[in-house]
């Protein structure tokens, strides 16, 4: 990525434009994760379980992830018992995987940086709290 | 962690709590990590432009952190002009540390996901559409 240079650092060094909020929300971040590490697909109640979310939780969130073509909501039988599966699409998981790369960036930085440097020491002279 | 085994995987396995959403949200992601790589402190104006937020987005963010105790902000000059100085608390920092912790296990199950397998193939006959 270019940025364009600053007198004190780069311009928008740390905006980690790549974070989607579609995909950044904790519950779906958490669905997100459970489907990319079983590409054939989850159960709702085995997915509702792995992210302990709530029925209604995990169908809201579900619904928006599916309106944004990152998810694929199937309705079938296993046994004689009717189940709805879930799985990513093809573009969820290319779009998820870049939004992890971008978290990896994060992490990167953060850790970084904690690895450099400590806990900043006293305040010069003159500053006082807001 | 302990996890209650379940008989399709792990409850809670990617619920992934230790998110804490004051300081997940994509803008405070952006000022806590520019603030974690700068420990002596941040100006508002850099801080503002190492994230690419406004004023009033900036403003606000750091009202929430800072009543969180994660952000100081001090008031004071330099040479002749007043300023706005955002550092991390000791807690803040702490704090951001243990939940970049949790990004990084994310960033770990979905990559070593994406590792082992690849995307699903044609699902098994008897599921349709929801």
């Amino acid at each position: 990525m270019n940025h364009p240079k600053h007198k004190n650092g780069i311009l928008g060094r740390f905006a980690y434009e790549g974070i989607e909020r579609v995909l950044h929300e904790k519950a779906r971040l958490s669905i997100m994760t459970s489907l990319v590490t079983h590409p054939a697909g989850l159960i709702f109640t085995d997915l509702k379980e792995l992210c302990t979310l709530t029925d209604g939780n995990l169908s809201r969130h579900l619904q928006i992830l599916q309106e944004a073509s990152l998810v694929e909501v199937w309705k079938g039988f296993q046994g004689n018992r009717p189940q709805t599966l879930c799985r990513l699409t093809v573009e969820g998981r290319k779009r998820f995987l870049e939004y992890i790369a971008v978290l990896e960036s994060v992490v990167a930085d953060a850790l970084g940086a904690a690895r450099d440097s400590g806990v900043a020491g006293k305040l010069a002279e003159g500053w006082s709290p807001a």
